[in-house]
């Protein structure tokens, strides 16, 4: 590496030379490749937008200025060039960089992200921060295109107008949701990309001024000012009031420091359109930016997942009732849903990051006769929970949530986990949550959701399926015994079955046989066998990947008062914090969750009630 | 009345003349306005869209198509049009007609509402399934220019380009929100709607043709396909690949009519855009739209209410602390900040129905060191769970919100109910909740949230604050006893403090004498003074108005189960429903939540024990 060495700080980069600027991408790139692949993370977004952070760290000042990223996966190079350059191998792992911006980890890090469109509503709050407090610095909003479709990011465009404040935004447009982006604003987009009169005149005015000097800067203003209505007489933006600059080669850093450094004297807010290749510099990616949108690490054993299990069952579901159409919100890859994409076109609804809309258009086709499946992650359903409560719940619709990637969910960090789908689902009238623990309860969990009249909530975890079922009775919907047990029983649901069963096989070692029961439905409650079991043991534990406040554990306690039982509860739970990145497994020891700490912590009650 | 008398059913209003609309016009409005100021409910938006309404339900057979309603505030003239006349003066009132559409009400009903924005999305959805279905029916979403602001509207304005139906977006433009519509899209609707040149030319057309055949749609397709790049080259609903027609007066039934038949017999998706004037026909409010969108039950004492006083309290806060600024969601008036708002023009932000975005800005505000106040009425929270959780409290960020109608919150029915913030902001890491139960602990509560560098819920409830103090120490967050007691103890927030010192009294009159703890502070709990409480006596109850499933009780059951505690627990609340409109005190009484009901329950319990 000629420029990225140890060390390497933001000074270094304001000195590298204009010309050397090429090189030093090169290299940006090659340490997210190297990283990438091995610790796993999101490869095609960050080294698409290379050039444009480069630009951006050298007409703004991160530690003053506000740069506020959109996702935030796309901050990789933003990382590597503002002073974390020496921790970057570090990335996603424990302890390590974050993927995504942290304030906790870099004063140049403005904004935490992991959810889509975001940006421009946060950066509409600091520039009236600022406008408030007189201070002075330039306010960014950095967005992909496929972002800017979600409502959050349409409200905020609504309000610029407002706002009576300066911002820039920065679109990096690369033509890509996680997969393809979708609706009429990318048709949008695709027509200002297109615009070449416009392009024409913008690129002959560069050219012939070539300075950023206040001339330019005068000229371009006067040339927009007067050309503005022929060339671009109504575009969605200039119709909101934010001014429209575009589009531009995001992969020319000298062109993009012109922009950005007009940008910057103008005194209107701005929307500067970049075109960027996703992937760019890595073939692979660049050639199949979905299959490289995230990456796993290397070390990741490939083995069928839940996601695959769930949407092969759908298929399956799918071919004997016709009514059954399945959604997603541009994670048609990540829930696996390819095969039923192609196999039923018309069946099929990818709204691009659009939780929201989702749920209510699932709503509007139960209303009229169809049975919807949503397939969403954990996390980004809380996108959507008024929609689920409002238009699904209360209409007792038969609209099928499929809730991926619910518990601790890994490496993506604390925005990503999926802790709130229990503890908000529970509260939710005429919803039913399953979560099963293996693929025969999965599948029993989708049937019975299939054939019922009401809304369903079915959660699963992130990454394998377990390879044989763990409970014995298929047909059964309520709590199931998967071991019979003496004095204590085990009583949790999903990844947390096999938990339980490993606790199981350690206490054997130490003559103890806990009970172990798998708890495949959380609401309702299968209060017959949850009585019976509060009945006989002298201890139960609940075991559960999701906040503990409303979750299983509060449900039991809540029984053992209400009809005084005589048992002592110890609940394992994720407590009120904040979950960091990590993995699965490193996340559950930190919280408790292992076979080790219940069966301390069990052991330790039962001994001392012996004495 | 000459049209309107007992029976009047769609069907008779197919045979009524053109010429004699008008008359029934005046007569749909009469029965409003006497319903409404005796029974409260929505007033403005009913009376403004009286001859649209005549006018599709003469178009649409609303039994057959499918008419979805955004809000459903304006949803009046339908229901006494189709079929609910004679039922209209139960309007609001307990086991009347509901003040929202209500598919359980009426055959005519195809999607219940009461939030927001839902209305494209439901209808694509009902587009589709008709399509899959392969059913004949037209499908219209019809929708105020506020609404179209939300995310929800945005995200399926977006997406109608992808799903190759038909559908016919009526847009009711009276220039309001609930008070002032905001934003850039206001800006592309108004110019829309000054657009003359288009207008003569339609005007022009209509006159000339006057009739509905064929030939005047073909005709009229012809024009719009010539002259629309002149006209309008590039309006925002054009550049989504909607056929935007308009503005036409939508106070003009025949007009309207005309316009409606064209568009049934258009091949694509069209949105029809009509001017209304909000309050039609009703002076007082045509001259304050906004006093009169809502009107309160005519029997309905006035006094101060919780809105007045945390409003009070927040402007007296902003005196002294220059970071504090308040937001609202097209909501100024009902929560009261009309007078923050003008002594304080710069610290206050109306962003329209936007309520994710309202909370990201308000992070983002937080994050660059101002103090945001957000107030937004219960229900409507659950529109931004996922900003809070994601944007306000992953971040830790000092934002308070106030959270205004929580609780039961009576006539507007199951979709306004204040009943998940307790359960859902409970698992939320960060977060602290309050539930004030009077003016006293609401100041120290918002006073708190003021100094707490983090984020801060404060829950309070709909309607009048209690006249004098109920709790006797102010300075105090956490358990506070009211009361002394013997045997037994009662346990609440908010305004079920008021509720336990009824049944203080009661008991009291049957030598009873229960004592009541206030829980002020709902997270972290006050585990010191609660578990002295659960030490002490024989039997608890927790009474809160929200959904048990994690709420309060639940935390006290678990609280019991961890530390082995040798107490009675009795949970009163509510329960997993849909509630239903009446009166607060009314839905009170269905789930026990009333001082005989809690008394009794307490008393059997303990008479059983003495047996």
């Amino acid at each position: 590496m000629k420029f990225l060495k140890p060390g390497f700080s933001h000074e270094d980069l304001l000195r590298i030379d204009e010309k050397d600027l090429p090189v030093l991408a090169d290299e940006v790139r090659a340490v997210i490749i190297d990283t990438v692949t091995k610790n796993g993370g999101h490869l095609g977004s960050s080294l698409g937008v290379v050039e444009l952070t480069i630009a951006m760290l050298r007409k703004f000042n991160p530690f003053n200025d506000r740069i506020i990223f959109d996702v935030g996966h796309q901050s990789y190079p933003y990382k590597i060039l503002t002073d974390r350059f020496d921790k970057f191998s570090t990335l996603r792992l424990k302890d390590g960089l974050s993927g995504f911006p942290r304030r906790s980890e870099s004063p140049c890090d403005h904004f935490n992200t992991g959810h889509s469109s975001t940006s421009i509503s946060a950066a509409l709050g600091y520039a009236k921060a600022r406008d408030l407090l007189k201070e002075k610095r330039h306010i960014v909003a950095f967005i992909g295109d496929a972002s800017l479709i979600n409502g959050l990011a349409l409200e905020a465009l609504n309000y610029v107008h407002e706002t009576n404040t300066k911002l820039i935004i920065v679109l990096n447009d690369n033509r890509h949701s996680i997969s393809n982006r979708v609706g009429g604003f990318s048709t949008i987009l695709a027509r200002l990309s297109s615009n070449s009169l416009y392009k024409r005149f913008k690129n002959y005015l560069l050219q012939k001024t070539g300075t950023r000097s206040s001339k330019v800067f005068m000229a371009f203003k006067k040339f927009r000012d007067t050309f503005k209505f022929i060339m671009k007489p109504n575009n969605m933006f200039d119709e909101l009031d934010i001014n429209y600059w575009g589009p531009f080669d995001g992969h020319d850093i000298k062109k993009a420091e012109d922009i950005l450094e007009l940008a910057k004297n103008y005194e209107k807010s701005v929307l500067l359109h970049f075109n960027t290749i996703k992937g760019k510099g890595f073939p692979p990616a660049e050639a199949d930016p979905t299959k490289y949108h995230q990456v796993a690490p290397a070390n990741e054993v490939k083995s069928r997942t839940w996601s695959e299990a769930a949407s092969e069952i759908a298929e399956g579901l799918a071919m004997s009732d016709e009514r059954i159409i399945c959604f997603t919100a541009a994670m048609m890859t990540g829930v696996k849903l390819e095969k039923f994409a192609r196999e039923f076109p018309d069946r099929f609804f990818d709204v691009g990051i659009a939780e929201s809309h989702m749920l209510t258009m699932a709503a509007g086709l139960a209303a009229g006769g169809m049975r919807p499946w949503v397939f969403i992650y954990s996390t980004f359903l809380q996108r959507a929970m008024d929609q689920l409560m409002h238009d699904i719940a209360l209409q007792n619709l038969p609209v099928v949530i499929m809730v991926d990637r619910a518990g601790l969910s890994g490496s993506d960090g604390d925005t990503h986990q999926g802790l709130l789908d229990i503890p908000w689902g529970r509260a939710i009238p005429n919803l039913e949550i399953f979560a099963p623990c293996d693929e025969a309860s999965l599948r029993e969990a989708m049937f019975k959701a299939a054939d019922r009249n009401g809304p369903t909530l079915i959660r699963y975890p992130r990454g394998k399926i377990p390879a044989e079922n763990l409970s014995p009775e298929i047909k059964n919907n309520g709590i199931v015994k998967i071991f019979d047990g003496e004095k204590f029983a085990l009583l949790g649901h999903g990844a947390s079955v096999t938990t339980m069963i490993e606790t199981r096989k350690l206490a054997e070692t130490k003559n103890f046989s806990p009970a172990v029961y798998d708890v495949r439905k959380i609401k309702p409650l299968d209060f017959n066998s949850l009585d019976e079991i509060l009945n006989h043991y002298e201890l139960v534990a609940t075991i559960e990947e999701n906040y503990m406040a409303g979750g299983l554990g509060e449900a039991v306690a809540a029984r053992i008062t209400e009809c005084d039982f005589k048992i002592k509860l110890i609940r394992f739970g994720v407590p009120d914090v904040c979950v960091k990145h990590a993995t699965q497994d490193e996340q559950r020891a930190l919280y408790g969750l292992t076979p080790e700490n219940i069966f301390n912590e069990c052991t330790k009650f039962l001994s001392h009630e012996k004495n």
